[in-house]
C-alpha cells in the first residue's frame, strides 16, 4: 500500500521557514499527491495525479465525464487492485468492470485524453523513474534568501495577460541576482514551465544550474519533475507544494520555496541551497 | 487558422457584470486556451490544453521533460501542420521530426502520459465533440443572485485541507437555495470536480439539472465539459474563465459566474440563468 493518505488529504513535511532573513527548522503540512492509474475492461485507460481518497468517485466521475459511461448503474465492479511485483501500488490502481464492455474503443479513448506528463504508477516508482534519467544534483549551487524576495512582485509586473485576464498562469526563470530571464504565460501550468525550459534550449542555455525556476501556482510534482530534467536546482512559487513534489525534490536535492510572500518563505526540499 | 491569438494571450467575450443585485451588459477580456496537438515522428503523441503563442518553445519544453530529447539540437524540424479537411486546427497541430528516429518507442511515451480529459485538436472540433454527446440545455433553470454571494465563504469554510495545506483544489455542488450538497478536494481541480459527480452519480442524482457546480481555482473548457457531462446547467468560481471554456458554455448554454467576490461576479455564457 502507499503511505497512507491522511483523513483530510495532507501530510507532513520538514521545512525551514524564513522570516526578514533569518530561519529556524519546522514543519509544514502540504497536499497528498499521488498518481492513480485507471483500468477499464483489463486494460489501462489514464494515469492522473490525485489526492488519495474518494478514489471510486474520483472514477465514476472521470467515466461519467469521458463518456465512457452514462450511469453508475453501467459500471459493476470498481475497486482497488492489488499489484504484484509493486505491492506499493496497491492503493494506486483502479481496476473498472462496465455491465457491457462489448463496443468499447479504449485505443480510441487513450488518443483522445488530454496529456501534461509522464511519470510510474506509485510515488516512490515515479520518483525513481524520474531519477533515473535526471539524477539528483550533486553540486552546491547557493541562492541568497534576500534575492527571492522580490520575486513575486517582479513576475506580477510580468504578466501582462494576467492583469488583464486574472486567467493565465506564469512560469519564469531567474538568475542569482534575482533578474528574471524569460517569462511566459499560460492556461496550464505546466506549459508555462514548458515554455520557459524550451526557450532556455533554443538558446542553448542548458543544463540550467546556476538558475531558479519560479511560477505563479503551485508546485506539483510534474513541475519538480520538469526542473530536474532542465537541471534547474531550485523552484519558487507565491503557492504550496505538494506532498510528491516535497519528496522528489528531497530525492533530487532540489530546493522548493513555497508560499513566497512579503520578507518570508518556507523552503522545502533541498533547504541548504537558501543562504 | 484558428482564431487568431491576442499577442497578450486575452480574448474578449461578451458579459452580463452583477454588482449589489444590479447588473448590465459588458465586456471581458479572458485567458485564450485552445488544444494542441504534438506529433513525433508523424505519430500523435499528445494533446495538451494550451495558450497559443510560443508554441515552438512549448513543444521543445515538453519534449525535453519527458526525455524524448535531451538537447534542441537532436530536433531537426519542428512546426505547425496544415490539416485536411480541418484547416481551423492547422495552427493547432505542431509536427517534430528528429534527428534520430529510430529508437523511439511512441507507444510506451503514450502509455506513459497523464491525462486530463478529452477534446478534438480544434477549438470548435472539441465543442462540437462535447456537444454531440452531452447536447446544450433547453431547459430554463435560473439562479437568483443573492444566492450566489456566499457561495465562496461556504466552500472556504468546508475546505479542510486548503485551510491547513494551502495546496488543495476543492469543488461543491449546490442547490438553488445556495446550500452546498457535497465538497471534495484534491490537488488537481478536474479530480475535484470529478469526485463530486461521482459522488452525485452514486447517490443516484444525475442529471444534476437543478443544481450548480461550484470550483476552487479557474473554469477551463474541461470543466465545462464535465458540467455538460452531469447536466449541472450553472458553473460558479472566485478565479476567471478561459476563452474555450465561455465558448463551450455559449453554445451548451451553461452560465459561468466568474470572480465572484464580495457582493459581485461577472456571468458568461448563459447569462439568461441569473436573475
Amino acid at each position: 500500500m502507499p503511505e497512507p493518505a491522511d483523513a483530510d488529504g495532507a501530510r507532513s513535511v520538514a521545512i525551514e521557514r524564513w522570516t526578514e532573513g533569518a530561519s529556524r527548522a519546522g514543519s509544514d503540512r502540504v497536499a497528498h499527491e499521488e498518481p492513480l492509474e485507471i483500468q477499464v475492461a483489463g486494460t489501462p485507460l489514464a494515469v492522473v495525479m490525485r489526492t488519495p481518497g474518494h478514489d471510486r468517485e474520483l472514477v465514476l466521475g472521470f467515466l461519467l465525464a469521458e463518456g465512457i459511461v452514462a450511469g453508475a448503474d453501467e459500471v459493476t465492479s470498481l475497486r482497488h487492485e492489488s499489484v504484484t511485483p509493486d505491492p506499493d501500488a496497491s492503493g494506486n490502481v483502479i481496476r473498472v468492470l462496465l455491465r457491457d464492455e462489448s463496443g468499447l474503443d479504449l485505443e480510441r479513448l487513450r488518443r483522445n485524453v488530454y496529456t501534461s506528463s509522464s511519470c510510474g504508477v506509485c510515488g516512490k516508482a515515479s520518483l525513481e523513474r524520474v531519477l533515473a534519467t535526471a539524477p539528483p544534483f550533486a553540486d552546491a549551487a547557493r541562492f541568497p534568501a534576500k534575492v527571492l524576495y522580490e520575486l513575486p512582485e517582479r513576475l506580477r509586473a510580468a504578466q501582462r495577460g494576467f492583469a488583464e485576464t486574472g486567467g493565465l498562469h506564469a512560469a519564469a526563470l531567474f538568475d542569482a541576482d534575482g533578474r528574471l530571464l524569460v517569462v511566459r504565460e499560460d492556461v496550464g501550468r505546466h506549459n508555462a514551465v514548458d515554455k520557459v525550459i524550451g526557450w532556455a534550449a533554443e538558446q542553448g542555455r542548458l543544463p540550467l544550474a546556476g538558475c531558479g525556476l519560479l511560477v505563479s501556482g503551485r508546485i506539483s510534482f510534474e513541475i519538480v519533475q520538469k526542473a530536474l530534467a532542465a537541471r534547474v536546482p531550485l523552484v519558487a512559487a507565491v503557492s504550496a507544494p505538494t506532498s510528491l513534489a516535497v519528496r522528489l525534490a528531497d530525492a533530487g536535492r532540489v530546493a522548493l520555496v513555497g508560499f513566497l510572500r512579503g520578507r518570508g518563505f518556507n523552503v522545502y526540499g533541498a533547504r541548504e541551497r537558501i543562504t
